[in-house]
């Protein structure tokens, strides 16, 4: 189909968002549109200027035979600094708290506009990092996996607290939890990760690090490496962290049972995002 | 900031894909734009006709002060068959069969790419019907649910087999799992789901639909509606089916462990897109 510039703004946008991470060669959008290559190139800088407007990312063209070009999302300061706050206010909401101190984020979690924005803010720290899986364990941090790894074009692995006899063979590890000090269990299937690697782990909460400790030590049964780790909201008075390098997006400052008063800040997430401009 | 034409394009159609069954008023995009109502009211044209063309959906403006603009995710009957088919080669693989003539599913389910697809062919059907909210139960139906949610702009919950401290005050039932004739138990958040809510039930799997008919029991307390139920696979043999007014999106016609040989079918998925069309 011969279309007009208007029409292949529309549908170049739309191939570019829908295949984020990819390498698509400049010959494959020459035969759908039967258009000239300069023109293409003329419409992708187009896209490529409203995009870094928009604050969702940006298009890389790489020359030759083997280049082509790639939509990478990444988020503006601006457009994170939104999202963030607003989950601030939502997760500030006092009829939260549950009895023992915990919290009630199943409508946050269950809500796929702003999975997918967190997802957008992971990654855009991440992209320019060699990312091959995105892993979690479940129930809570699989949407937000998902997200992330809809955006990395990357698969998604799940680890369970039970093996399962649809996983085919698990590799399963013993891990402390850091917070009750319990002995539990975790298992991935055996076929799920190849030797080398490169694993972004996510998760909804960190505590004090026990369950994300379980993990890296899970990768290492598959001689897999960390390539990051992301979690939505981690818990601020923790005597004792597991882990160290990881992204936070929120910190739950203080809950206080009594008063009926949450207190959120914003996680690390910005001193990740400084970091990398350098 | 004003946006020429080919900016605009790029812009609107980012927009609406971002936010799919959502009435957007056009005095929006005439202040984002700093543009006429009727250049946008010939941009949106234009994306319909693209967004037909390539088979994603379509666009409904709605006349009047509390009119607007929607972009309504609906799939192609050709764009359908080549993803059903394309799942159809991938569970056919005879490297899925494990002990006992299970399949092992986890890399499908692991594709973000492929997950999305089935969302969307999943939003297509039920994209006509009035839904509140998509559930599922954990773990392996919950990125299909995410993926169909996102495009009908309702959020997700999710039913787990234990009820946890951090879900506040829960619901729980036993059923009996059709195939296995076991009682088990599963359990969602009380606040989780309204009184009449229309209900989306999403699955990676069903045999008899013993857990569906669970999920079906569960919404009654509730006092919630069924609005629809879709499956990804639906296994053949089965003698007594529990639940009837489905979606499948592929049918499991035989697991042969012995000479390692998997038939799958096309589930019942068009017949329902044709019942649609009348």
């Amino acid at each position: 189909m011969k279309l007009k510039r208007s029409g292949r703004m529309v549908d170049l946008t739309t191939y570019l968002l829908h295949h984020p991470q990819q390498l698509i060669p400049l010959t494959f959008f020459v035969e759908r549109y039967g258009s000239a290559k300069s023109s293409i190139s003329e419409d992708l800088a187009i896209i490529k200027e409203n995009f870094e407007w928009q604050g969702i990312g940006t298009i890389v063209t790489i020359p030759g035979a083997a280049g082509g070009v790639k939509y990478i999302p990444s988020m503006s300061k601006k457009e994170a600094t939104t999202i963030i706050h607003e989950l601030i206010t939502l997760l500030e909401d006092p009829s939260r708290i549950l009895p023992g101190g915990y919290l009630y984020v199943t409508d946050i979690i269950g809500n796929p506009r702003l999975v997918n924005q967190v997802g957008a803010l992971f990654a855009s720290v991440f992209a320019g990092k060699k990312i091959d899986v995105v892993m979690t364990i479940a129930t809570k941090g699989i949407p937000l996996a998902y997200s992330v790894a809809s955006l990395l074009n990357v698969p998604v692995v799940i680890v369970r607290s039970n093996s399962r006899v649809t996983e085919g063979s698990t590799v399963s590890i013993n891990y402390v939890s850091g917070s009750t000090k319990r002995i539990q269990t975790m298992a991935l299937a055996r076929r799920s990760i190849q030797k080398d690697a490169n694993v972004l782990i996510i998760d909804d909460f960190m505590k004090a690090g026990g369950t994300i400790k379980g993990m890296i030590s899970l990768l290492n049964e598959f001689q897999a490496h960390v390539a990051g780790i992301g979690v939505l909201v981690e818990a601020e008075d923790v005597s004792e962290r597991l882990v160290d390098d990881y992204v936070s997006i929120t910190r739950l400052a203080k809950v206080d049972e009594k008063e009926k008063r949450i207190e959120v800040e914003t996680g690390n997430y910005f001193n990740q995002f400084e970091e990398e401009q350098k």
